[in-house]
């Protein structure tokens, strides 16, 4: 194993949420410790070894961080380029920039995927007003008008609907780069979480089956309401985005579900280069969680099992939501998980819980 | 819940090893923050949200330790009596100082036991060689002498053989206050890893069975081989144990069992008022696991389900053994832990593995 971490061994990741607080606990478990680099104070800074409250372009505090752990990870797919590569000279940074440049922009993601004959909503590049009134007279209406960078549970977006103004619309999200992408008139949200090692190996979770409230996640299911040919397919797409981006690390596709004329077929909506929300119910649920199996990818050891101990029903606890906990503490079956956050902020995600059912 | 703690509290544990470490991993899953205490640096001190480098009677840390937690806890049993009554004047001290008053010393805790009608090996106080004369007459050969205190893994005892000279015994072991336990030819060792909460309820996991090697644990498994009324003896002796303490927090009760003319009888070889390397099966095999347990029943909230997932055989990886780490994380169906401490010395405990099978 070239190139892999021994335990003892220090993981440095960038980003202090949930995310980074998840993969510092499955790293602990490991025998590792983790260094958490973020210019905010989060609720990861509670359980790692060290962390540096630093800005993404503190080119110092950056340098030492490198000097001071084995391998760079992250837990958020808006790392600035320029900190991605500043790291990438001096330590591995797993998933590698290449994953970060192509899914922090929806038009490059989409090409990308379509250059790998993956289909994707149909899509287009916006500049300008006259871009939109020729995508839309192309694209249809409804669509979505979407900017090419940082957005996330549905900000940064607006649909496009029939008499919708479109200058409007281009100015709402600030008259930057966009795209417009064709209404997918899906019947389901489903998602991969896949994992490619070090020595190329692929191991996928099951399918997982979302639902969203307000744009956020609400409940994954697993197994998800797809045939079995759809769900090997997903995964096959994960895969073969994994291989074509030389990843390392564990990677979400996020895909909509079509029923037509009684066949399923998929469309890829995007990609997050990270553990994803979708995934939580691994913790619980599998033999190996989407964390651990992060932390071993990009320590370069073996994957886990991605083995499902049994049928899934993760709920996201939303701001208030949270304040149900003694609750839930109470329910028999109920796995419980709390984030650290201080404030409960409305539309914040504080925590879940999963429940495992046998088959 | 009155004198119940909050998500986003903090936890205050004495002890920095690996079991503080993996009651701080728990109490992060929940939300709590964890303070460690300890007069030298540990595995634990790497996820806890802040940690205290002091001695056990300096009370200046002690105190403001107490000021920034909301309940404080401990790792192992030889917490110094006046460091436990410093806290408690402060904050709750859970499990409670006369937990730890009856575990520290042999003697207490086998005539607590008596006197709850649970029966142990027979003993007798020694104070000088003389007492060991009287001792050994009516004890007989071979007889175990053991310090009244600080005694684990073996460390501080010595088996009194025919031909042995008690002078010689007695001052091997310091010629302090000890105990003379008479031998019991059992025919296997098992524990029952309890919980009492706060308001009274008891849980207990599912009786373990477990091997030593050079005195230290090397194996548990679970089920036990023991008869179900005698599981349900041993559940019932650790039931009234944690009662008769007024116990809040999870304990552990190590019992020999005897067979005797084709039946089955069990004695309480001693009580350890935390969580116990028996039980780190539970990680892995169970609902709830014991340190989770130990943090449900100390914030006061409800417990946990002690429900088993299969059969449980758990293995401890001490000193070099754990250089099997690598081969160990591309077995399927091994769950690995490492404690991440920085030097693998002899005797000392690097970490287990659990495999839980189908039952």
């Amino acid at each position: 194993m070239s190139d892999a971490l021994k335990p003892g061994d220090t993981i440095g990741i960038l980003g202090s949420g949930q995310l980074g607080r998840m993969i510092a606990l499955a790293a602990a478990r490991l025998g590792l410790r983790t260094h958490i680099y973020c210019p905010e104070s989060g609720p990861a800074f509670d359980v790692c070894a060290q962390h540096t409250l630093a800005a993404y372009d503190d080119e110092k505090a950056l340098a030492a961080f490198a000097e001071n752990v084995q391998v760079v990870s992250y837990e958020f797919e808006n790392v600035p380029a320029n900190t991605a590569a500043f790291l990438e000279a001096r330590k591995a940074v797993r998933p590698g920039p290449r994953a970060l440049a192509i899914t922090q922009d929806r038009f490059s993601e989409k090409s990308f995927l379509n250059d790998l004959g993956i289909p994707t909503a149909p899509f287009a590049a916006i500049d300008c007003v006259e871009d939109l009134e020729q995508a839309v007279a192309k694209l249809g209406r409804p669509s979505v008008l979407k900017t090419r960078r940082f957005g996330y549970d549905g900000k940064g977006q607006t649909i496009i609907r029939e008499g919708d103004d479109l200058e409007q619309a281009f100015t709402s999200l600030g008259s930057g780069a966009c795209i417009l992408e064709g209404f997918v008139s899906f019947a389901r949200e489903i998602s991969v979480i896949g994992a490619r090692g070090l020595d190329g190996s692929f191991a996928a979770f099951d399918v997982c089956e979302n639902e969203h409230a307000n744009h956020i996640l609400s409940r994954t299911i697993v197994p998800a309401h797809a045939a079995p040919k759809t769900q090997s397919v997903a995964i096959d797409m994960a895969g073969k985005i994994a291989a074509a981006l030389d990843y390392v690390g564990v990677i979400t596709v996020e895909l909509f579900l079509v029923e037509d004329a009684g066949s399923e077929r998929i469309v890829v909506n995007e990609i997050a280069p990270r553990v994803h929300n979708s995934g939580h119910w691994t913790l619980d649920g599998a033999v190996t969680s989407q964390f651990e199996q992060h932390v071993r990818a990009i320590c370069g050891w073996p994957l886990g099992s991605p083995a499902r101990h049994g049928a899934i029903e993760m709920h996201n606890l939303i701001g208030s939501q949270a304040d149900d906990w003694a609750a839930l503490l109470g329910q028999a079956g109920v796995a419980l998980h709390l984030y650290g956050k201080h404030e409960a902020r409305e539309g914040r995600k504080m925590g879940h819980w999963t429940r495992v059912l046998p088959e």
